[in-house]
């Protein structure tokens, strides 16, 4: 019963030559043929049909070898298929528009000034956004299925952001948290591509994590690392429980000034310096309880938690060892992202690649 | 370039014609109509179809309304695919060559007595192994990838069962953990299958948990329930760490005389039930994590947790509501499973039919 058409095969094979060169930029015949393990005729065919389409083009470009002879390039066509991308924060949204092979066609900014978000999305993505294949929202908080369920960060708790961003603007839109965003950016056009269970933390208002299995957002993937309780009975918090990481760490309450405490550590003060090694070590114990819950085999600290990682790094380690078992820990890597701040808004708009790319097989 | 293949559509189809009837079991041609949307003809034409292929037939069977007219019943053909399941408990293994359709055809069942359970399983499944289109173990422990990380019961650390398994038997074997078997078993032929995301824990000889989405087995859904840290340098654990679930639960020690505890609490003895209100305590906050960081609606207490759960719901739940916010508490159901101890055999089966509907689409 496992037959495969023949058009079938075809349109996987033209979906898997577009990712590719989406993924990874321009690459000649040769490259293709060596990456998707199909025959130098089969991807002439597959090239000339998505040439005819216009997703991707031929070019005379890049010289290859000792001897020079410059050879062709394939590459994607950025506006055969555009995804618009926003980032909402709590002070500012951010767009872009992105062409397929990643291209940032357009970009936008809008600070809120107390503004609805949702507002000042429809004036800033203007039309962009009803022609895009795919539309995607960043939002820091807890997302489920469109509705943000609760934004420490916007105030908000049960909002559809999905179904009001579709009556604003006139088209579907996806909706992801913020840290899982930002794990799917690091993933697919970041450092952490070898990652197949990417844990991806972020530390702005609140503290929130997002976890992404071989670069997709999982159902249930938006997680509030805030929340997890670390000290039972402990601090009130001011979600109504006691004892959560954001209401036990002490840092907390000065994240913005995390770097001035790191200086003072630095400079002996000493309460700085114990300050943020029990900030490390709540932040490990909290990780241990989701590393054994999830095993993602590498932890990204983003937002302000960049800044505490590196200068906490022992301590955090310490308890995230007191915490885990060791077969979840030997193969758990910790690091800091290298998208910086584009994180969310880069993986926001692989996002809805990843949409398109599926739509096409 | 979304076009989709008749024959692709029609090889759809046929697979979901299969599922409906293995899932649902015999039913009218116009159930079927009904139950995947399609046309009456299509349906005939679906039917046809696989009855040549042996995957099912039609019988005159049941009546149906006031007239008491017989109508005609589509039923699956049990060995036009069938699995083998095992289950591989401490003392033991259990055997079950499953039909399409659910059926049992066939059942046995080894006492270890020291045996390494892959050599049992060698004897115990005989020939039927190599000719099932699928073959599960599901094994108590940390399973990932077909290798058992961690097993308290077992006191395996880092064993590649699926290849041990495939050396002694000659063919390919899919291993998951009791408690996600037994998840995928409450899901399919239980209770659970309102449940997107099913959390199911198993008290053994370890404490365990599977999570479940849509019924499947999740890349990292094999939690060790035991070893969730609630009492950062709490009593030492068997595994190293200290403060573990497994470590802090007075009940823990005397698991296998749950009901002699439960009974003397009945009767008064102030001791018993001021141990089972605390490790009720400490389960509901071990889960609290779990929640936390996965978020499921629906999480099911299986092996002596079922007991435990029973006479220990109030401080769970109050436990849990400590340690959760209101947004995942307010979807999530606590439940007992229904097949008892059948279930994370059945749910091995169903894991192997999962793969077999997937082969036909």
């Amino acid at each position: 019963m496992a037959r495969t058409g023949t058009e079938e095969l075809r349109r996987r094979n033209r979906a898997a030559l577009v990712e590719q060169l989406h993924r990874h930029g321009p690459q000649t015949r040769a490259e293709l043929t060596e990456a998707l393990g199909l025959n130098r005729s089969t991807i002439g065919a597959l090239a000339a049909d998505l040439a005819e389409t216009g997703h991707l083009h031929e070019t005379t470009g890049r010289s290859t070898g000792s001897a020079g002879r410059p050879s062709t390039l394939v590459e994607c066509v950025p506006k055969a298929a555009t995804v618009t991308a926003v980032e909402i924060r709590v002070d500012r949204v951010r767009f872009a528009l992105v062409g397929l092979g990643g291209e940032v066609l357009e970009r936008a900014e809008a600070e809120l000034d107390g503004a609805d978000p949702v507002d000042a999305i429809e004036v800033v993505t203007g039309g962009a956004a009803r022609d895009a294949l795919e539309a995607v929202a960043a939002v820091p908080g807890l997302v489920d299925a469109g509705v943000v369920a609760h934004s420490t960060e916007l105030g908000w708790a049960g909002r559809d952001l999905a179904a009001d961003l579709a009556a604003a603007t006139g088209r579907a839109w996806q909706v992801v948290d913020t840290a899982t965003a930002a794990a799917v950016g690091e993933w697919s056009r970041g450092d952490a591509h070898e990652s197949t269970k990417l844990l991806y933390l972020h530390g702005g208002r609140g503290l929130t994590a997002g976890l992404v299995v071989d670069g997709r957002a999982q159902r249930g993937g938006s997680i509030q690392l805030g929340h997890i309780v670390v000290q039972p009975g402990g601090h009130e918090c001011g979600c109504g429980l006691r004892g959560c990481l954001e209401a036990e760490m002490e840092v907390f309450g000065y994240a913005e000034d995390i770097e001035y405490a790191t200086l003072a550590a630095g400079m002996g003060d000493a309460a700085a310096r114990d300050g943020l090694r029990r900030s490390g070590e709540d932040l490990g114990r909290a990780l241990g309880a989701v590393v054994t819950a999830t095993g993602p085999d590498e932890i990204l600290f983003g937002g302000w938690l960049r800044e505490l990682y590196l200068s906490t790094a022992a301590p955090v380690r310490s308890a995230l060892a007191e915490t885990t078992l060791p077969h979840l820990r030997s193969r758990l890597r910790l690091r800091t992202p290298v998208l910086g701040d584009e994180g969310a808004l880069i993986g926001a708009a692989e996002t809805g690649f990843a949409a398109v790319i599926d739509g096409m097989r």
